[in-house]
C-alpha cells in the first residue's frame, strides 16, 4: 500500500484543466458584444496567427471537439464512396464511434498494421488498389496521427515518403494533430516542416489536451480543398454562434510559446516517468516514449494492485496489451515519482 | 442623423457575452482534474438540477450548439425515412443548413404555415398521411419552437392540442427551446407544465442566447426514447472530453433563478421597445411581442437610413418582410431608447 | 350493377405487361455470353440510339426502377446540403419514400404549389434564397415532371422560363420523365426540344410504365455533371451484373417508334375516357387531360359504388381530392367504355 | 497457340444467360395485368415456396442485384454506428463499392483474415470489443459468404461455432448466398441445416449467377429483425413496380430442383477443371475447389500467353495472387477441356 493520496491525473490528458493564459483569455473575451458565427475579431486574429506559425497562407475552422475536427477534415477530402487509409490503432479508427463514416456519408476506413502505431509508405503503396474501378470503394485519403496513438512521432522523412505515395495515387493527406504540439517539440522542427512542407494537406490541430478548455481547429494548407467546408462546418453543428470563446482560447494558446511550453513540460514529465520505468526490473515499455504518453506492459495482477493503491489505471487504451499513462501541461513531478514508487513496489 | 454611438447589440442575442454567474462558474470549474466525457461532477449535478426544475426524472445530454442540440434530439425520435412536421419559419427548417436531415440520415421536414410562426393542431391533423404505406416517407415527429421564431409563445392549450394529435398518430414531440427561459417567464407557468405535462417528449434547452458562453442541453422526458442517443451524441462530435466546462455553465445558469432572471430582463427590454414602437406613427409590429424578439415592418428606405446611423439591422431573419430586433440579459435601456429615437426620426 | 367483368387495368400503368417488341428483345438477348456491368453490346447500342433520338452526345446509365432513377439523378446534381425545388405533388416529394434524401445524403426538397401540378418560373424565382449563406441549405437543383403527376404537360416556353431562372441561380435542372414518351407525343415536339434545347440537364427516361418489364435510364445532357455518377450507380446496387437484360428492353423500346406508338395509343385511350366523362352530367375533370392520366372529382359514394361493381379505383393518388384512372399501351377501348358506362350509372 | 475459338465464358458467372425454365417463366408472366409493388401472385407464391424449401416461416423481399441484396440485409441488422465483422476478401468488403456503408448510414466493416477466405469463430471472438462503450463503433453483425469468395464452403460446425460467438455477443448473423445453391449441393445438406438451424438470421439468396436474368431475394428467418425493412426496401429503389418479373424468375428457379441442378452441374464442371489442373505439373490450385470457382496460381507470363490465345482471364479477383475461373449452369465440358489444354501448353 502506498502512503500518499490517489494518483488520478495520469490516466488521460483530458482530465486536466486549462492553463492560466487560456482561462484568462476567455474571461477577457467575455465583455461587450461581438460578431457571431466566426466573424469575430478573435477568430480573425487566430487565422492570422496560424498563417504566421505555419509560414504560409492557411484557412482555418475552429471547432469544439477532436472527434468533430477529424471527421470534418476527412469529410472535406474524401467522397462518400472513398477509402481512408489509416493505422489500425488510429483514433479515427478505434475511438470516434464511426464519426468519420458518419461525416463523410459512408467512407471506408482501411486500417493498416505498422510498428509503433505508425504506418509506412511501403505498406500504404501495397494496400492501394482499385482506382477508377466502380466495383471498389475509391482510394481517397490517408490519415496519420502526429504524435501517434502510441506516443511515437513520425520522422520528417517518414511523413514525406507517405505523402509521396499519396500524391502518386491522388490521395489527400490528413494529419490528426490532437497532440501536434507534443510532436513538434519532440521532433525539434518547425510546424511548417512537419506539415505542408512534408506534404500534409489538412491538419486538425488540437488544444484541448494541452491547456485549453475545449478548442480544436481544422487548418487547410491547400485552399482548393476547402470546397464546401464552410457548409459542412455549419451543418454538423460545429459553427458556434459565440465562436469568440473557442477562438480566444486558441489565440492565447498559440500566442508566444504557450502551446510549445505546455507540450515541452508534458513531454519532460513523460520522459521522467519513462526513464524511471526503464530502470525498474520486471517492467517493460511497450513503445519508445517520444511525446507525453507512456505505455508499459505490466501483468494484470500489478494493474489490480495499483488500483487497490488508488491509482487510476487506463488499460483499455490502444491494443489492450499495454497500460497507458499520460502527462499534461500541469502534471506534478511528485505525482510521477509516486507512480514510479508504486510500480517499483509491485513489479519485481 | 442620430447623435449617439452605434447600436450594435440588438441584431441578435448571439452577440452578447455571458452573465457573471456563468463566467464565474467556468473559472471555478477550472481547477484540478475531473472525469471526462460527461462523467464529471458538474454534469451529474446538472442532471439532478434539471430533474428538480422539471419535477420529474429526466435524462440529459449537454452539447455545444443549438443546431447540434436540435438535430441530435430529432435524430433520436425520427428514423431516416421519417417525416418531421414543423412550421415553415422554424429554425430547424430555415437556419440549420440541413443539419436535421444530416443527423437523421435523410428525414424529411414537412413545413407548415401558421399565424405568428406557430403551427396548429388542426393544420397538423390535416397534413399527416401515409402511415404504414411504403411509398410515403413515414410520419414520425412534430417539432415546435417555444418561444417561437416570431417571438410569440405557445399557450398551454395550444401545445396540448398539438401533442394530442401527435399522440393519436404515434408521433414523437420535440420542443426547440433555444429561448425556453423567455417562454417560461412570458407564460408565467412552470417548466413542467409547458413541456412534459403538456405532452412534450424531448426538449432542447438553450443557454447560449440567455447568458451562457456556449451551452445547450437535450432533455429527455421519456427514457424509452433515449435508445441509442449516447452513441449518436458521441458520433456527432458533441460529447466533449472536458464536458465539465459546458455543464458548469448550465449548472450556474439554472441555479437559483439566474436563467429566469435573465429572460425576464430581456423580455422587459423587448416590451419597452415594442411599446415604444406601438406609440410611433407609421410603423407597425409584425407580431405580438411575447418574449425577447421584436419584429417591425419598416420600408427599405428606413432600414437604409438606420444603417447610415450605424444601427446594425438584421433584415434577413424570418420571412424577409420584417426587421428583427433582439434583446438580451444585458441590453441597456438606453440602447433601446436610442433605437426608438432613431426609428421616430425616420418613420413618420 | 354493371354487367361486365371487373375493370382492373385502369388503376395504374404499373399493372400492365410488356409490349411484344420488348419481351421479344429480352428473349433474343438471352443467348450466349455477354460482357457484364453495362459493358455489353446492348448497353452500347442503347447509348448510340439515345444520342440519335436526342440529336446530341448523351451519356446514359440504365437502372431497374423509377425511384432509383430519380434519386440517383438528383444525387449527381445536388450536394448533401442542397435544396431541390419541386412541386408539392411531385413523385419525388410524395411517392419515393425519402429516396432522394437518402441518395443525396440529406438534401432538402422544397415543395412549391402551382396549378395543375406544375411549378412556374415566377414561383421558383420567389422561393430561392440564401445562396452562399452557411445558415441555409443551399439552392442546388430544380426538378420538374413531364408529363407531370396531374397528367398535364409543360409547354416549351414554361420549361424554358423555369430553366432560365435555374440558370440565373446556378441550379441544375432535372426532368422526371417517367412518362416522357406521353409528354413528347402530347406536345408534338422533338425529344431534344423539350429537354436540353429547353435547358434540361439530366433526364430520367422511363420505360416501365409504357411497355417495358422494368427499365429506366438516366440521360445526361451535360457530361460535366456526370462526375462520380458511375460510382454512385454501382454503390446504390443499380449497376446490374447482367445489364444486357435492362438495356435490351430499352433498345427495343426506343427502336423505330415503339415508345411513341405506345404512348400515342395510351394518350388516345385517356382522351377517349376524358371526352366521355366531359359529356357526363354531374362529374368533373380535376385537370385537363394531356397524357395518359385522367383525374375526376367524384363523391366518395360513387367511389364505393364503383368498387361494388368491381372497378379497381385508386383514390390515394395525388392530392386526395380526385380519383385517378391511367391508360396504358394495351388498354382496351372496351374497358374504357365500360368504365364510362359505370360512371354514367352512378353519377347523375 | 491453341487451335480453337476464344474461351470467354469462364471469367465470371455473370456473363452467362438465363436457363430455359427461368426465361420461359418471365415470358409466361408477361400476360394480362398484375398487382404491383410485390403484391402480385408470383411474389406471394415465391414466399410460400421459400417457406417450404427452408422448412420454416420466412419473410422475403426480392431485389434486382446482389449488391443491393447484401447492403439492404445488412442495413436491417446493423445500426448506423455498428460494426459488421467479415472476411477481408468478402464481396461486401471489396466489391460493393461502399454499398453496405451507404445503406447502413455509415456502419464500419471490420475485416478479418482467415484461411480459404473463411472467418473462424476464434478469430471473431478475439476481434470483438467495445460493446456499450460510446467511444467505439458498436459490434452489431457478422457476415459470412457461403460458398465463399475463394469457392470454399463453410462446414456446418464452422457456421454453428461462428453463430454461437455472435449470439454470445448479441450480434446478428448475415449470410451472403450469392452462390448459395452451389454451397448447398457441395455440402449435401438441406437449405435449413446450413442457415437458420445453424444460427443464420438473414440470407441473401442469389439467382443471377446460377440461371436467372437478374433476381436475388432477402430471406428473413427471424421476423423480429424485419423492423423497418419494407421501408428501406422501397427507399433504396429496389421495390420494383412490376415485381412479378423478378419473382417469376425466382419462382421458376426454385421450382423442382432447377436451382440445385444448375449448381450441381456448375460444380461438376469446376471439379473437372480443378482435377485437370491438379494433374498438370507446374501449376497449383490456390484453394480447394468446393463449388463453381477454381483459383490457380500461375505466373504472369502464362496469363499473358493465355490472353494471346484469346482466353478471357480474370486476374483482378480476390487477393491478386491467383487467377479465377468460374463455371456456370451452361458451361460446356469442351470449353473446360480447351482451357486445360491451353494451360498444359503454357505451364510446364
Amino acid at each position: 500500500m502506498i502512503e500518499e493520496s490517489p494518483i488520478n491525473s495520469l490516466a488521460s490528458d483530458n482530465v486536466s484543466c486549462a492553463c492560466p493564459e487560456v482561462m484568462d483569455a476567455v474571461v477577457a473575451a467575455n465583455t461587450g458584444i461581438s460578431d457571431s458565427y466566426g466573424e469575430d475579431v478573435y477568430s480573425v486574429n487566430l487565422e492570422a496567427r496560424l498563417c504566421e506559425i505555419f509560414e504560409t497562407e492557411v484557412k482555418i475552422f475552429p471547432v469544439a471537439t477532436g472527434t468533430a475536427s477529424n471527421a470534418l477534415a476527412l469529410s472535406a477530402i474524401t467522397p462518400s464512396f472513398g477509402k481512408i487509409y489509416c493505422h489500425e490503432l488510429s483514433h479515427i479508427n478505434t475511438d470516434e464511434y464511426g464519426a468519420p463514416e458518419f461525416f463523410t456519408g459512408g467512407a471506408k476506413l482501411v486500417d493498416m498494421k505498422g510498428e509503433n502505431a505508425k504506418i509506412t509508405a511501403e505498406a500504404l503503396e501495397s494496400t492501394i488498389y482499385g482506382q477508377g474501378n466502380v466495383h471498389h470503394a475509391q482510394p481517397a485519403a490517408v490519415s496519420i496521427t502526429h504524435a501517434c496513438e502510441a506516443g511515437v512521432v513520425y520522422q520528417l522523412d517518414e511523413i514525406s515518403a507517405i505523402t509521396a505515395v499519396a500524391r502518386a495515387h491522388n490521395l489527400n493527406v490528413h494529419m490528426d494533430g490532437a497532440r501536434f504540439a507534443n510532436a513538434v517539440v519532440s521532433l525539434g522542427v518547425s510546424p511548417a516542416e512537419t506539415t505542408w512542407k512534408a506534404g500534409v494537406d489538412v491538419l486538425t490541430l488540437g488544444g484541448t489536451k494541452n491547456g485549453c478548455l475545449a478548442a480544436e481547429v481544422v487548418v487547410f494548407f491547400r485552399p482548393e480543398l476547402i470546397g464546401n467546408f464552410p457548409f459542412l462546418h455549419k451543418r454538423s453543428g460545429q459553427l458556434l454562434s459565440k465562436m469568440r470563446f473557442i477562438s480566444a482560447q486558441l489565440e492565447a494558446y498559440l500566442t508566444g510559446d504557450v502551446w510549445l511550453r505546455n507540450a515541452r513540460y508534458a513531454n519532460a514529465m513523460a520522459a521522467r516517468l519513462s526513464e524511471g520505468i526503464a530502470a525498474l526490473p520486471g517492467i517493460e515499455l511497450a513503445y519508445p516514449t517520444q511525446s507525453n504518453e507512456v505505455f508499459v506492459r505490466i501483468p494484470e495482477s500489478v494493474v489490480e494492485a495499483l488500483r487497490v493503491d488508488g491509482v487510476n489505471v487506463n488499460d483499455e487504451e490502444l491494443d489492450g496489451s499495454a497500460v497507458r499513462f499520460v502527462t499534461a501541461w500541469n502534471t506534478e513531478a511528485a505525482e510521477v515519482d509516486r507512480l514510479l514508487r508504486a510500480l517499483a513496489l509491485h513489479c519485481h
